[in-house]
Parts: C-alpha cells; sequence; structure tokens
C-alpha cells in the first residue's frame, strides 16, 4: 500500500510519521511506500527510509497537485493548511492555500480516475471552527455549520466538496473534525488556543506559564495522540458504514480551564500549579468566547473514534510521549 | 440607485423585472440604472427602457464578472445557475456556472472595493436543495447542509462565501433558499419537480398532464410571485438584524400532492382534475423520495418573508398572474 501524507512536516503530520514507524501495520495494511509532503521537506525517521520519498510541493502550486496524484497513493492523509490567525490575516493566501490548494488535489484525483480507474482513500483534516457561535448547550452531528473565521469557511467548504466528490465515486472522502489538540509539544505558540497547552506543559517541564482567561472558560480537547487515532482509525474503517455524510465531529474532552489545573495538581503537584501567572487578556478573553465549548460526538463514537475521558489522562499522555515518562 | 439582476433572462429574472416595471418604488429606492444580464440577452420591459440596458455576459468567463461590478451597482441580484439536472449530469459545467462564477462575482467585487470603497447589496439565489436527507419531520434554522447532488454541493459552498465575504465587510450579502417554485408558467419541463406545477397549469389550461408520483407524496412550495417577493424584501431589509447567518431557508407551503388535486377541484372543478393521467414513474418516485418535505422557517417569517398559506392561494396567483384572471 502506497501512503501519502500531505502536511507531513506539522505536528500532527509528524506524529503520525512517528506513529507508522513504531507500528508499521497500523493501518491495516503493510506499507510499501510512503510519500512525505510539505512546503518544507519533511523528515523522515530512520525506520522508514528505506521505503520513504520526501516531496517539497506547494499543492496550490501549479502543477503541484498532479505530481502527487501521477504516482496514484492507495491513502491520503491532508492535512496540510494555513492556520486560522493567519487565514484571517492573509484573504488571498487562506484561499488559495485552504480552499484551492485541497480542490486542486481533489480534482487532480478525478482526473487521474478518469485515465485508469482510481480511487484512493482521502482522510482530510477539517476542524471545529467549521461552526460558528451561537452554539446549543451540546453541539450535536447535525449542527449547521456557520463558521466565523475565513479558515472555518474553508474547511466546511473543502468539506462539501469532499463528500461530493466521494458521492460521485471519484475517491472514498472521510473528513476529520479535529478538536483542539492538547498538550501540543514544542515551544508556547502565539495562537489565540495556546495558552490551553502552555499553562500544562510549562509547569510539567518546571517554567512559568500565563493563563489569559478565567479558569471557568469551557473547550473541547483531545491529545495529539487522540488526532493521530483518528487519522489511523478513519484509514482502517469500512465506509460502507458512513453513508454519504463524510464529515465527521471527532469525540473529545469537554473541560473546563479549572479542571485543567486540579489534574496538573494531582499530577505534578501544588508547585507546578503555582507557575500558572493569571494575567487576564480581554482581547484573547473575547476570542475565546466565541468558540465551541462542548460536543455531543455520537456518530464519530459509534464508529469507533475515541479520545481521552480525563485531564488528567491528557497529562499522562504528555509525559509519556514526550517528556519520557518522567517530570 | 443602479440594480443589477444577473440570471435576468430566467424564469424569476423575468418575474422580478416585470415586478419592477409595475412598481418602480418596490425595492425602497428610485431605480435610476437597471442592468439586466444573462448568458443570452434578455427583454426590456418597454416601460423600464430608457433606465435599462442589457447584456449578454457568461458570469464565469474571463473578465465577464469584472466587467459586471466595473459599473458599482448598489443592488445585485445573483440569480443565474445552471440547474439541478444539468449539474449532474456535467459535473465540470456545474462547478465552472455555479461555484466559479459566483466566486468571481464575489472576488469582483472585493477587488473593487479595494480600488475605491464599495461594499453592495447581494442576493443570491440559494436552493432548498443544498439539505440531504435523512430528515427530521421539519427541518428547522439550525439543520446542516449535506447535498445529495452537486448542484446542492455548489449552493450550500456559495451559501458559505456569501457569508464570509459579508462578515469580511466585502459586500452586504443575503441567500434566499428558495422552496419549489409552483406554479412555474411557460410549457411542461423535463425536470424530475415539473410534475408539481404541470398538474395545476395543464388542467386549469384545458390539457391533460401527468402525475408520476402517489398522491401521499409532500413537498415545499411558494409561488413565482412569493419568489419575487422574498428578493425585493431581501433588498429593503435592515440587515443589521440578520447577523452573520446570512442564508435563509425561505417561508413556503409545505403540502400533499393529493392537497394540490383538491385545491384544483374546489377552483376548477372535477373536470379538470380528471384531466390528471395517474402514471406512476418508479425513477421520479425515487428522486422526489430524497427531497425536504417540510421546513420551520421561523428565522425567515421573523424577518418579514412570507408565502402562502395554502394551494388555493397559490392557484388563484396563477390565475391573476399568467392566465389574466380567467380560467
Amino acid at each position: 500500500m502506497h501512503v501519502m501524507i500531505i502536511g507531513a512536516a506539522g505536528m500532527i503530520g509528524r506524529k503520525l510519521v512517528e506513529r507508522l514507524a513504531v507500528a508499521p501495520a497500523a493501518l491495516g495494511h503493510e506499507i510499501t511506500h510512503l510519500t512525505l509532503v510539505d512546503v518544507v521537506e519533511p523528515e523522515t525517521p530512520a525506520t522508514l527510509s528505506a521505503i520513504s520519498a520526501t516531496l517539497a510541493i506547494d499543492l496550490s502550486s501549479e502543477g503541484g497537485a498532479e505530481r502527487l496524484v501521477a504516482a496514484r497513493p492507495d491513502v491520503i492523509f491532508h492535512l496540510a493548511a494555513i492556520v486560522s490567525g493567519e487565514a484571517e490575516a492573509d484573504f488571498d493566501k487562506g484561499y488559495r492555500v485552504n480552499l484551492d490548494g485541497t480542490r486542486a488535489l481533489f480534482e487532480a484525483i478525478r482526473q487521474e480516475g478518469r485515465r485508469e480507474r482510481y480511487a484512493p482513500r482521502v482522510i482530510f483534516a477539517s476542524s471545529i471552527a467549521v461552526f460558528g457561535q451561537p452554539f446549543p448547550e451540546r453541539i450535536g452531528d447535525e449542527f449547521f455549520t456557520t463558521p466565523l473565521t475565513s479558515y472555518g469557511t474553508q474547511k466546511a467548504i473543502c468539506e462539501l466538496l469532499l463528500a461530493d466528490y466521494t458521492r460521485r465515486g471519484f475517491f472514498d472522502g472521510i473528513g476529520i473534525r479535529l478538536p483542539t489538540i492538547c498538550i501540543r509539544p514544542g515551544a508556547p505558540n502565539k495562537a489565540a488556543s495556546g495558552f490551553f497547552s502552555n499553562i500544562l506543559r510549562e509547569p510539567l517541564a518546571g517554567n512559568e506559564a500565563v493563563l489569559p482567561v478565567d479558569e471557568n472558560v469551557r473547550h473541547w480537547f483531545a491529545s495529539p495522540r487522540s488526532a493521530v487515532g483518528f487519522f489511523v482509525h478513519a484509514t482502517r474503517l469500512d465506509t460502507s458504514r458512513i453513508g454519504p455524510r463524510r464529515n465527521l465531529t471527532m469525540p473529545g474532552l469537554s473541560a473546563l480551564v479549572g479542571e485543567e489545573i486540579e489534574a496538573l495538581g494531582r499530577i505534578a503537584g501544588a508547585k507546578a500549579v503555582r507557575l500558572i501567572r493569571h494575567e487576564p487578556d480581554p482581547v484573547i478573553r473575547a476570542i475565546v468566547a466565541g468558540w465551541p465549548t462542548n460536543f455531543d460526538a455520537r456518530r464519530a463514537r459509534e464508529l469507533g473514534f475515541t479520545a481521552e475521558a480525563s485531564f488528567d489522562e491528557i497529562i499522562r499522555i504528555h509525559i509519556e510521549d514526550e517528556l519520557g515518562g518522567k517530570i
């Protein structure tokens, strides 16, 4: 099986590659070729180097998508995107990369299939940003997508395209609406959502972190390990069970910031909690107030997708996967 | 005020022009220029000829949208589309006209606004085809759009673009999700939905009509007069009342085919009813089974959009508007 990961240099892309390196049978078939694609050349783990190729290609560049699809991969993970803040700041770039790039990929697959029968599994990273307030207390699987960012609009449009291209038989698509991934590894980032991870990751490493919102802010989370699990599960899934509604809100954990902090205290002690500095930021508070807080992700759960049930679990996963099991 | 109607040669476009001819103040401002656009040159009523210009332009052609927007109309009605059946039969043409053509229009408006401040009212004809089964008994205003046709997909994508371009301030958009328009004037047409009109229009004119489905089929209707009313009302509406959710399911009448026929009997007698020939067609029956049957169009009603409450009313409107008041 030829597997292609577009966006392989991003956080989830790298973690997906790492998973395939330690569990090469995770996708249910032997991987004979692995193509790693990003706008910068992605890294390849040593254990996969014999079957891997890397490509630095921008999907939205002329002929980029055709070049990727010419090798006729059996499974394509499409994780590449301009993030929310940048898509809002640069309207043209956001639409070019997030919409036109994705459409170019879908269209290249269709054209390849007109040449010779071809209908790969396409697994697309979408986002809960397809939803816009006001929300019900729990957002159900049939709630409408009225995004309040250009990023969310682009993702919602690609979801519609994915469903239509799948319905027409051009490929076998699944859209994965990711929760906010927590704890993001790496340095604190400036995304408005960064603090959800910062206030755990930094104290666990003995560093200070800033909390710009109240402890009673509620949000929707899954670990990086769960995110990789969603994509792996989507590869193995019997898509005849899904029907034409191909975009799925992934399960997650609805939790208060205060519950994050309590879990940190249980696992790393009061000293870690004291490293969180409360510095209310009205701008971040206003942005966060527009975000979804809770979902009833029944369809995805019934299809076998799983996520964490507590922040203790999310923190333990971070300690195992990022800190070598020790704090 | 400069008003532009794109798709002015279509059924609703022509009726909208007729309305403006008899009620030039209908939009709330004096119309100083009226530009009528279609892929074929639209007709102009004599009473409007002094202020009208006609253009034969395909929105999706190179530079077409820019040419239209260069005149900076204050209100743009975008009614042009490839219909459902053709968009399903010709994938490329459907996406080119219904998606790329609309996006070209929106983008031309944005670019014109970058040159010099400009944010016209844009009123877009969408469709209940943005919804796909299975449905709840009544589809509410927050139900998701999971279209089962490429046409419905294209309309749902344009709705998302309209909302985002509006949110960003590039124009002031409203999406009007039309019910099935009944009674369509003119010759019987081959659309799968044609029989809903045929079984009334033809007997009213003394001709036979074929009914290919059971009388207990339920569907969602509004008259051509109501459709024009939706667009007129959308022009006058205070959009600050709408918020960012710019696409509105229009009110309509949920009725059984049997109720259509009963109304025909009340108005035109048993002789008219006997002109309906029952010829079950399993293909049409299957298509119709996937269509929405009933909506709770609360938001649009609260915003002042209105439609008929009975088929008697729908038939009387046809007699007044198309048959000179007599049968």
